[in-house]
């Protein structure tokens, strides 16, 4: 038989070949990573469906390229000719909510936000929210171990995975931790999947573990004349007080904001900081005000309100949209020991002038995480080029301040190049070897992350 | 040249073969876990050293047993027939505490106890408190991904372990993580190499997260005639309130400490909780007494200073030491979800009397990880039989109730038979798989957590 033929008796109507609809799945948001060809997408519906997939993959030696909401910014995602690309659109139930154990039993294909508001309902939160909240899923969350506003004080996906059922190249079904909240029997192999970019198995099912509803939070927005200065903010409201989010624009950005929707920002400020306290009482909002006003900033305003909060939060929701209205973006994420993140934003400032190209940045600035947004003409191929390489060097300039070429979306097949540069020939050696230990044929999503 | 001299050009005087010094390498605290000869103990002094010593003993296909302070309850130090126990005693160096970044970089022989004191004075916190801080040492408390009190709400040894160095079998040195925050660069061999056990690579030096000190923190004790009662108070107080501490001890605790030293405990209630929280004003504290007294419990004290929680925390400190007055006694150490903590005491009280074994149990109740001392007289073989009968059929217990056989004690050697029954044979040919790509040679702490 056709190897196709019987990929559709496993998969029925989830079997698609029509390359009008292939086309939405052949990349990801990292709109430049070149997507190829895939052969067929599958649909899978359930977990026995995933394994007789992997099973297939590995007879007929086919690449299978796994693929949540596909708005993954790495390349993670990105199609390569003649695999077969895995969408988990179908494994879209939440299985369970465990109010009394505060835990969530998730298919990969729940939407983040959709786990959020079924949790709100029982009282409950799923904390991590990357800005892609409403659109990615959670199976895309835990393989780029996805981070967001709240990791400041709430943490990053991986803090939040109990235990993963997943499938092996050869189909092999695997099931790491469980429902218990602490748990050292053996290796953390979920730790190990978390993060994996899909290279090392199919995620097939979730647990995640819930928290109470944090109460309001109370808001702070300052400016600041200088980095440094808005820095030393930073800095100090870390050393004094459990932020729940902490937040820089850049000039760029705060104009790119102001242009692209009037909110009466000071253009002239060197950084806008944005700050939240869910603590009971308003001690650490005073605390923030006054650390923002010691480092010489000027606190523009502050509420205990949540909504007029949100309000304050709209210019950094809208900044990726804003900047998108400027050219061309290429969204880079870096992260650096906090104390070097006033000297990185420096550092991008003189990429922009180096390579005559716009960068606006916005920052997860509590956790050091930084979201320089390249912008170039789209139809200029010397301005790609050049955004192309401010792209790279930004992530050379944060290994040269003893961090990291990605803090949150990944190195999907976009940051390959700067990977052993960054972890050295030892530890890429150990990292194929343990591709090898999961997937001996190079079967799962080959090419991302390592060259396998 | 002779092996051993070729060992002794190495490590000069950290080199030791006296069997009366070695006599004191060769088991942890699992005392019942039979010790084998080493041929020598190592004490390197710095990671050159590691790694001259593992090219020695791949190249003599020698057995490494690492060792911390060997202060392990679960066999994981225990030297083999043959072997060099791998002593961390003078990589005992702190080698930095960046206020800034709020992080320590230590050597794995430093004490959990001399970080925290460090960390103390620049008015930093290093949570991860197991019972044993004093004494063990940061490497310990890595590889096996320690816990203790303030997990609850602080969470476990490795959500503090930034980055790691590590020397791998065949001498290669290793470097994880780094100094960033957040860091999704590769795959997370930080996370792997954490709880592993010394079965992966030897732990060289450590890059730890640094806390706020906390504010202080309010105590809460109630009694509680029921299990189920002090089941209810846990799930209340774990929906409503961040407890920083939320520990339970059974009436066999409770009676073992009031027999050790009189402290007027009630020795008629069934349980007894001690929680805290370390949250602003007294709104927590009044809601943890109002669960308590909502489950049918009696709040016995509350205070809000802090040398007084202190005192009300004692009866739980002394527990084990009281327990070790009424025999030999194994620490066993499960976890189930949450809710199940009721039915887990029970279980354990039914075991105690199927077995005809004392069965005193204390547990870091909000986490549902619970620590049942099996209490037996070591000079009576039955009894020792029992004993073990009762260990063992905790672990099952705690398994039939979708739990672990640990939660923060690790698999040594001592629950390696239970470890399959909990992964399943797909999981364990993983490890194995995972295993070799780190250690091909099967050097480092054979036997221990899983065959190799
Ligand atoms: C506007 C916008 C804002 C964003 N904001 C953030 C942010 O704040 N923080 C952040 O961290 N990221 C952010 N991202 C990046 C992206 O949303 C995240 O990486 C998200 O986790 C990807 O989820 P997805 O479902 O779209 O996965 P995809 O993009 O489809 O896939 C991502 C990776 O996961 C793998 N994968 C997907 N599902 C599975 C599975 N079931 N099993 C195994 N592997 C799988 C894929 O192979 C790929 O390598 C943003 C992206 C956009 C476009
Ligand atoms: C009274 C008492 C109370 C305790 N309370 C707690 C508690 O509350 N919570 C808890 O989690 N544990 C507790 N423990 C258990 C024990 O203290 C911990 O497991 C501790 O982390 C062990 O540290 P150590 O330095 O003694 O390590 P060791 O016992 O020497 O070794 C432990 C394991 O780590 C490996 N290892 C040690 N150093 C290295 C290294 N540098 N590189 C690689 N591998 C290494 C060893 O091979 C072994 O497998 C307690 C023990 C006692 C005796």
């Amino acid at each position: 038989m056709n190897p196709l033929d019987e990929l559709a008796l496993i998969l029925g109507d989830g079997l698609v070949t029509d390359r009008d609809i292939m086309e939405g799945y052949r990349r990801d948001q990292a709109l430049w990573a070149p997507g190829g060809w895939p052969i067929a997408v599958a649909r899978p519906a359930s977990t026995a469906q995933v394994q007789a997939l992997a099973q297939w993959a590995t007879r007929h030696r086919t690449a299978l390229v796994p693929r949540g909401a596909g708005t993954g910014v790495a390349g993670g995602a990105t199609a390569t000719d003649g695999c077969v690309v895995v969408s988990f659109e179908r494994m879209n139930r939440i299985l369970a909510i465990d109010e009394a154990a505060m835990l969530a039993v998730v298919q990969p294909g729940v939407l983040n936000g959709e786990l959020k508001a079924a949790a709100h309902e029982r009282g409950l939160w799923y904390p991590p929210d990357p800005s892609s909240y409403a659109v990615s899923t959670l199976g895309g969350n835990v393989a780029t171990n996805a981070g967001g506003l709240c990791c400041v004080k709430y943490g990053v996906t991986s803090d939040y995975v109990l235990g993963l059922e997943a499938v092996l190249a050869d189909g092999t079904v695997l099931r790491t931790g469980g429902r218990s909240r602490k748990d050292v029997a053996g290796y953390d192999l979920t730790r190990l999947l978390v993060g994996s970019e899909g290279t090392l198995a199919l995620i097939t099912e979730i647990t995640l573990r819930l928290r109470r509803r944090p109460p309001r939070a109370t808001t702070l927005v300052a400016t600041f004349t200088s980095l440094e200065a808005s820095g030393r903010a930073v800095a100090a409201i870390v050393r004094s007080v459990d932020a729940s989010m902490l937040e820089i624009m850049d000039r760029t950005a705060i104009r790119a904001v102001e242009r692209f929707r009037p909110l009466g920002l000071d253009t002239e400020a060197a950084a806008m900081l944005i700050a939240q306290s869910d603590a009971p009482g308003s001690a650490e909002l005073s605390c923030m005000q006054a650390a923002c006003e010691a480092a010489g900033g000027t606190v523009i305003a502050t509420t205990e309100d949540e909504s007029e909060g949100q309000m304050m939060l709209t210019a950094r929701r809208l900044a990726l949209t804003a900047v998108e209205q400027l050219g061309t973006v290429l969204v880079d994420d870096v992260a650096v020991p906090l104390p070097q993140l006033p000297e990185m934003l420096r550092r991008v400032d003189a990429i922009a002038a180096a390579t005559q190209t716009t960068i606006a940045t916005v920052a997860h600035a509590g956790d050091g995480n930084l979201h320089p947004l390249v912008v170039f003409d789209g139809k200029d191929a010397a301005a790609e080029a050049r955004a192309v390489a401010a792209f790279n060097e930004v992530m050379a300039q944060a290994l040269g301040l003893g961090g990291t070429i990605t803090g949150e979306h990944g190195v999907g097949t976009l940051k390959r190049g700067l990977l052993t540069r960054q972890l050295g020939a030892a530890s890429l050696a150990l990292h194929r070897r343990i591709k090898h230990a999961f997937d001996p044929g190079g079967i799962l999503n080959p090419g991302k992350v390592i060259d396998s």
